[in-house]
């Protein structure tokens, strides 16, 4: 089971955007083997009425969801579903010895009243829960590495936590003066047919959502830079739609603490602080990021500058919300989970132009 | 001259995309005949060689620059030139009973010391420079119906102040606190053939630019903020470039002087700032501004939201950079200049979808 | 009943793109007032909910259809409903004594026998359906002038006929070679929520579709063309979604029949074929057209190329797919049914950049 | 020289969109190592002042261009230069032994006289450039194969061809009935400030160029088409400007000699003629190809559609430009003159969504 030691992998719910990422990542990973895909509406189709251009490499059927068949054939299931979903199904594949790692926001809140509070749901897995590692590598690489299960960080909080941890684990900022405007691709909402993702609506627009903390991913960001800070951090966090498909631009800024600090000082910290982290990439001083640099790869490349006016630092990451953003972090997740090189299977350079 | 009353206008710089959008404008609207374009480089061209597929509507060819020939034709110039030029043209054709529209920034400065730091140059005509009105009619209504010449506002501070202004006027927030997260569509870096405007460049990507206080419309902004407020203010300018054509979106982000207002009391307060003005347009609560629905027209959309969480209050505000940050803006003053209706000529039902 | 003796009008079906169009069309027309807007899945709502940005200047409630209470209220009625629809209405709405411009595919046959085996659907409106006007202006003004029922004439076909119709009327090709390789927007399939329509999908992308005479668009063609030539004409149409809003650029193709004709003989040809045509603009050689240059306006502009190497001669030509490939034309239409000036109304300088 | 028997392998010319794309394939092929880039005028620079976001995979500088240099350091070449360069510097290349692949036009010609006519030039390099194999592995495997010098195809050409091949080689079309109607992105324009290309310009349009055999690629489509046939073939070609970054479309016309085929037929036959082609995509019946289906690979997927009413049959190819267009193919190239498997190093599965 797994040519050549391959070690064998499923996804469940791969008829997305995050899902098709997924396959093509797995298809040109050495350590892993696409035996299965799952889902509900489309079962029984193989994967290439969804993707014709990957019949000739994906001769893989979408099967119905039966966890005993996938816990039989998969060594790893990633889970890649609707918010709500997995926590009916990644108890029981951890039961049965499969390692799991859930896209969806399901295992991603260090306390479940949190979650049940913005997504809903009753949650009865309270058990399970508390083993799960929070997917985002550069920040939970050990517990990542142990873990049975991982709810994969958030598209936007892997660029706003990126771009935010240095200055909080290091008590750097006034935490309070914490704001990330942060700015996605289309993709970001799925492969789901909504009038306002629509060409003629989306194309040549820009537009804010979810302002004033009323998107879900405030608390699931704010859990992460309390954890770091050590105290509860709150940050006004605003997403907007940008005319493109892929990429996430968080431009985050905060009153430093030190206002002696100047734009080097923070470059050296931030260097000393993702020295193990290959993914991500300082940029040298007066260079910004372009979400294009990023794209198709699981890289964050990050921006400092500081405004001795206004004691302000601005620290601005671009990711594939896709890949890094996505199924790339959840790749760079399972590497850690089996031991392997952080870094295999997972692209650094950029798709461009 | 000017055909039944009209009143004879010309454009000294018409080949950029502000000089296409105002011929445009200005053939439409109906107080004025457009009877002159000047220009340097194309001079002696057809206004068609630059824009063919206005052939049929305009029958102009771009003469060379002489300001004798101007003033003898033109009641009104609009200068639209690159920064530097404009402050030696126009007070000739102001000493010459022109009324002046400059679209650039040579006098958008209360201060041309703050010019000179930003913009360089020698600025020796600060006698008519004291004169000019800062063309922003919403905020400087009566100074612009009574000057000769204006300094058109930039396209950024259009829509960052139109979004801070009440709130600055009244006192209502902590100014320091005043980041301004704004993005911007490619046509605001003109017709120039520039690298990273190339569509294979700047599509499908979005980065920042200018950070940290660096880009020339940080200065502008806080002139008027200062102005308003009553004390010097400082605010966190920051540009992106958007991959679109037109439109810029304000994200503006700052501390509640009174953390008791509500969102409504901030809705009724941005009504009465602008009840007498016809082109902004204040959205229902929960409603956020989209730039398509203003594309092509003259308007400002402003939404509101109040985060109880954190104290702060975000305005958005979304025009197209080309109108209301540009051209339209310019003949919005000369309406008030020459006593009409501030509406007249100007679009404000968005180019949709 | 109409402010100022302007034409009271509705809309039945504003909710999609032609219909927004059309109600911004009818805004800035100063022969009528809209009056009435209709339709099923909105009823009730104000048309603001639709489109939010144009609630300043649109303050009308959809209504149910009742249709003797349009015919009551209004003088002409466009209907812009999914195939299917109109002619279960329009009999009705002639009867009682308005004037009908159908934007749907129902009254544009000639023969509804070849509607049927396209659209479906059993008629029994075969004597209402006879005094139907083919709404092409340019080849029918007459037609429409007299009529008090319109087929306005589909998107594809008015950039094809339009292409093709000098050729065909002087026999000038062989018209079995006529080949249409035409491009569009996305705007083209409305405001539904398809997959292959989102952002996501449609951007950076380019495809075929309904190739080799699948598309509902070739009947329409042929008919006129036959109409045109006096004998049974058969093309070759392929559709191609274009990864923009809005635009068609038809690039057709054909043989001469008399290899000596130059590109100047056909562009001399055309101008007289067009001459009482204010919407057609004729581009000199060797420039061609882009659909940007019509974009928003109610113009088709036509570049000619003649190959002395094959015989060919190679016509293109650009709309704007929602106004002259829609509302525009509509409207046009109606000018011509009320005896207006042909232009009134309608915009002729393209919305550039 | 070339870590673990990897092939030392060098790029003059790695500036351009091209160039960036073979920088990337080169460093995920197995088989190569880059060891140089030469350039003219940013001779002196890291690569990384070119492609900022490269700096951590490419740690190269431009080096100025000397032939010894290059010589005794790469036992390959691409030249990625404009047109009319590659002759002055590929016949002392070859004559020191280096592979050399040229990605310009200068030694795509079985002819120099029709090079010259079309892209002028005095070329004394007769006896070199006789030996350079067409570089369409697909059409000249085996030629490229033995050659020490390929003119790579070009972008345009090679969709082209690859739809039209089939049908010339075996006699089953008219051959003076073909036509391609090509649409590109804007990549293929490279990367040069032109206003034309211009993301203000060029997004949200559409046009032809080089309309009635005036394009560049006529005569190189037309040379490979008269070898296919057998006899001197005359295409029409009209390539289009697309607003998207990458791919190119081609839509192919031509009249059956034998009306009596049917689309099965002719997919039978397409898939014998491509049966050694790893890289050609045969559609099944009804479905036609995307260019985003091919997106970042060196794929070229062909759908086929007959039209019984007409007796046409229409083939439509999609490609990456810069992939099988370009770099991907030079590459496919160099596998086959190493003896290695023609698909090492390549992508085959699409960059989607």
């Amino acid at each position: 089971m797994g040519e050549l030691g391959r070690v064998p992998v499923g996804i469940v719910g791969a008829s997305g955007y995050g899902g098709v990422q997924l396959v093509r990542l797995l298809k040109e990973h050495p350590g892993v083997e696409l035996v299965y895909l799952g889902g509900e509406s489309s079962a029984g189709k193989p994967f290439s009425d969804l993707y014709p251009h990957l019949g000739h490499c994906v001769d893989l059927n979408i099967e119905p969801l039966d966890l005993d068949t996938i816990a039989s054939r998969c060594k790893v299931v990633f889970l890649s579903l609707p918010n709500g979903l997995a926590y009916q199904m990644a108890p029981a594949l951890v039961a049965k010895g499969c390692k799991v790692l859930d896209l969806s926001a399901d295992y991603r809140f260090f306390d479940l009243e949190t979650y049940q509070s913005w997504y809903g749901g009753d949650r009865a897995d309270r058990e399970i829960a508390a083993t799960a590692a929070y997917g985002l590598p550069e920040l939970y690489r050990d517990r990542i590495a142990e873990a049975s299960l991982i709810g994969c960080a958030g598209c936007y909080p892997t660029a706003s936590l990126l771009a935010l941890s240095p200055l909080l684990k290091q008590g750097l900022i006034l935490s309070e003066t914490a704001i990330i405007d942060a700015k996605s691709g289309t993709s970001g909402g799925g492969r789901q047919a909504k009038t306002n993702l629509l060409l003629a609506e989306a194309d040549n627009s820009l537009g804010p959502y979810g302002v004033g903390g009323r998107h879900r991913h405030t608390p699931e960001i704010e859990q992460v830079c309390s954890d770091l800070a050590g105290h509860e951090v709150r940050v006004q966090f605003t997403p907007h739609l940008i005319p493109m498909v892929r990429g996430i631009l968080a431009t985050v800024y905060a009153t430093l603490r030190d206002p002696g600090l100047v734009r080097e000082d923070l470059l050296t910290i931030y260097k000393a602080f993702y020295r193990s982290s290959p993914f991500v990439k300082m940029l040298p001083g007066g260079t910004y990021p372009q979400t294009k640099w990023a794209c198709g790869t699981n890289l964050c490349y990050i921006g400092i500058e500081v405004d001795p006016r206004t004691d302000r630092v601005i620290v601005m990451s671009a990711i594939d919300n896709l890949v890094k953003g996505q199924a790339g972090q959840a790749l760079q997740c399972l590497n850690l989970m089996m031991g392997w090189e952080e870094t295999l299977g997972l692209p650094t350079m950029g798709f461009y132009p």
